[in-house]
């Protein structure tokens, strides 16, 4: 299968090159870069030398109807709610790994990114491409909005104990920790090397436009709208997210018997891996992979679940996510491309 | 005044050299080490070259008593429990670094300490070193238990509220974060580069030593025994701790006024440092410095309040209070060779 | 092809389980671990969860018979020396990451690696496997020595030069750097994170057993035995190596004669790339990857030549080049299974 | 003694700030910035919260000689050379962190600098401030020249050698290695956290700015103009050099005595410190202070002498050597407010 990507210079892109380049059915046939048009991937990723031919490419729906079967846009805000129900309607079927199609309430989009949302037709018609969450949505879908990082740990955190109603939905508070590369890859004050390194910073408290992505699907797991605190914090190191999820328990289960639930719960999604009791898991041991992996600890004193939940964010909070549902979407395996052993150390 | 450090090959001990150099008032006269004794302190620490004549010692209650009017115990857990009483009998002052004295209660040791506790007398005798809350008490001890680098973060950031009835106790959460000097000088497998760099670990949760010396505060401040949640995690970098708490407002206060509680509350004492609305800090902030800095977050959907606390461990969380505590109990300005602009970058 | 990695509890062993995993051709069928017989894989290295089954097992050639036509060796000094020759006899061919077998005179390893070398007749027969030298050799050899991994580094970086006589080999410095996982998995004082974090630190100026590995070598390929002079720091990064590298030019040739006579020295081995003029590589642009990137400078006011030759000390300097040679020594495209791009950032 | 920092809101100027707070005699009465002038500097880094009071200023030549009696530039390139000429006028003494002063000759620094250089009798008038070189005539300049951070680190490992003529002054190699903060504050594509974690990077091969500056002095304590080769690599870490030096030896001298020589060299010079035989300095150790650590290493298989220099960049690479220098040309003791144990871990 013949595959764009639009949006062709920021590390989703590029993860999403690499992880395609070894991808058993998918080729990268297109890269589209509206500032990088005419200039070869190597001049800004020596890394890449050897691997693309031809230069990225100015986009053109006529001309990618040709070329591709499917694109994934790895794009800033509001390019991919322009350009992607072009593709759609062309016949592409789409991943976008931008935030244009998460949120279902164009009010709650204008609110949290202060920006025009996609008509509600289209907000309608996108499927969240969480597919621990959704598969079959997804495998039927024409276009799928991938998951933002953060979101994508909190919610594979939470999942099994909110859709079964195990935590009072009110009491849950995420702790999130990210790498730099979530920040992208454009410079700024807050990435310089010489002011993260050795350090870390809090920001965005309560305002980050993650936060109604987690609750828009945790009131569809466990049927009650509520408000999450959510907080954010710089980590000084490249990939890596890890959650950090509390919430009072409300029913009678031990620290073993959460466990097997939640072991229950992933059984049939190979990407999730739950640690044994008494242990926790690092970002490292999910690096470069598209594994999700969740700790436990039930504090009995203060009858609260307290849930450790790990990503790489390039990968499983991104471009790798991204594949998975393009692989579910074509009907392949869902592991297919992605089955490889973490990068450690 | 003449100091003596005992346990002086840790990280404690060599970041007290540090700013024992520049106390205008005391003078290390002695370095007390079991395992080094007879060596110099620069064949282990290269970078103390030119700053310390003389070796290292065993630990003589009689020569101390002619050589030092002042000790700092910077050992590993059980060393100050045998040794101390022993000082303060021959009439030197003591600050101890480790945990031996912080727990009033025995029983409360035994259990998180998982070793035998100092007796209740002494438990008693001793005065807990947190200079912004009881000053007092410290001007007049004979010896002061300085409190773990965690609970000084946890309790700055905490008390204002606790102490003032803002939050509801039972509902405190403390997720702490810590740079790996916290774990000492020891190699082993976690502290080990290529496992813990570009890596972010949670680790002991539930379990920590320090949770009973932050809740046996918060009863003293808040005037109610509650356990609180409270997890540990470990961030790539060397230096820093940063706490970011939540808890439930119980009152009707807007941002800007807990904001105002704040400063006023640590009006007169210089080392705490508030953000302003908006702005969180970050540990390089504090780097090397005494300083605990204090960001605010009142989150109006789930009415609970976001606190986020910073220090560096081995100065505020160590080595910096100790010598605040010595200042206190001499009857010197408290910020007499302490008074000095972080590291930055 | 069914395989065997003895030593399976380093860096090195599981480098090779990650890339053996996506290897179309070879499967690992038993890990042999002296120390850690009995356990499973994933109790050491939680990252491997869901890739391995079955436990480690202790050395048994006739069990290694009837498991594999191929091993690894990836152990400590003085192991592959005892063990290799066992599994050659038994038909079993065989690459050793470790040093036993590079150099071919027993005096010099003996002098360097102040241990017993292995036999004359041994060592005649172990093929260097630097494919990029001698790919004919190492097709034809029952078991190869995969070179260190400076040694890699540096003389892909000076091979057309001294092989084509434009350098005086008397004139040759190495200035090698590496991160810390080229110092293994056990713990140090050097290893600890706090002590090698935000540090460079040079360490065994002049006395490093790679010397004369490379020394070796570059006598074969330029005629003549010379001493280099050869120095080696620790850089706070996990993976990379740089070796920065000056030697006197003796012939009149430019800049762009010199790059486009390295270009065509390496036109049929796809693993090493050369940076265009004015531009040299940096060590995160091969993280993860096989190759060996190289960039030249050629100050005409000295008449020095500078080579900057970077690689992954655990991939082409380990595991990579490791399964590289047994792809050649299979009859196999040696790129088979390693035809990736590089993780970034 | 008042003083003013020119550019201030650079890391050189922050760096001052830090180290004149501590120091007995001089106090910062003015910080002038064109681009923030108006602002506090805690808008900027809240890390000095607390220690400025005021807000920064344009510059005003008759308002500084009102307010000041000494000033530090450390403002970008070009600055200084306009600017400076005016306060020395006013009877200001000054110390200049930039290039604008360093070079003798206007036609070198136009080649090196691609910039208009200072009149010729501005640049005769300028003294070359490293104290280690030429206290006397610090002692009596108008205005010094702050030497680059690479040119220290790089000259302190040569002087002893160069002046004595132990080397041959055409063999010099100097393989230099910075931390992050040498880049300076703004952020760009190659400071960016993502980008140079977990990375090292050659850049400006033969093309440094620095290159005439060490030549100038070598010619001056050799007594023969060569050209060195030297080369520059950046480090994932944020203060710190280390320059690895190669130079064939033309004299009949053992390891020891080179040793002793360098030791005898610098017996009146506090800043810098020699490593015992067989080892040699990490970055670490000299981090935050004003120190230059040197180890040796005679190889004498090519005959060939090996040292390895360490500061911190911004220490005794910037402002801790502009205020030594300032102590000098006051008369006070050069180690005044500098004599403080590096910062370790």
């Amino acid at each position: 299968m013949k595959v764009a990507i639009i949006g062709g210079t920021g590390y989703g892109a590029v993860e999403l090159l690499r992880l395609l380049h070894i991808h058993p059915y998918a080729e990268v046939k297109a890269i589209i870069s509206h500032s990088s048009a005419g200039k070869s991937l190597t001049e800004l990723y020596p890394h890449t030398d050897g691997f693309m031919q031809g230069n990225m490419e100015t986009f053109d729906v006529a001309v990618l109807k040709e070329q591709v079967d499917f694109a994934f846009f790895a794009a800033p805000p509001g390019v991919s709610r322009d350009l992607l129900p072009q593709l759609v309607e062309a016949g592409i079927r789409c991943v976008d790994l931008a935030g244009d199609f998460r949120l279902k309430d164009p009010e709650v989009y204008h609110k949290w990114y202060k920006a025009d949302p996609a008509s509600q037709a289209l907000l309608e018609k996108a499927v969240y491409g969480l597919p621990e969450w959704n598969k079959r949505e997804i495998a039927e879908a024409d276009f799928v909005a991938n998951p933002g990082c953060y979101p994508t740990a909190a919610l594979l955190g939470l999942l099994p104990a909110v859709h079964n109603g195990l935590v009072d939905p009110a009491s849950i508070i995420i702790d999130a920790k990210s790498g730099l590369s979530g920040a992208g890859k454009s410079p700024s004050a807050v990435t310089h090397y010489s002011e993260i390194n050795e350090n870390m910073k809090a920001y965005k408290l309560g305002s980050h436009k993650h936060i109604p992505e987690i609750e828009q699907l945790l009131a569809e797991a466990g049927g009650t709208q509520q408000p999450v605190s959510f907080s954010t914090q710089l980590v000084p190191m490249t990939r890596g997210i890890m959650a950090t999820i509390y919430a009072n328990l409300q029913v009678g289960l031990s620290e073993t018997e959460l466990l097997e639930l939640y072991e229950k719960y992933y059984e049939t999604h190979p990407f999730v891996r739950l640690r044994p009791q008494g242990e926790w898991p690092a970002t490292k041991e999910v690096a470069t992979s598209n594994f999700c992996d969740i700790g436990l600890h039930l504090d009995e004193r203060t009858n609260r679940l307290t849930i450790v939940s790990v990503i790489d964010n390039l990968v499983k909070g991104a471009a790798g996510q991204g594949i998975q549902n393009m692989n579910i979407m074509q009907g392949w395996e869902q592991t297919t491309g992605l089955w490889m052993l973490p990068v450690y150390p």
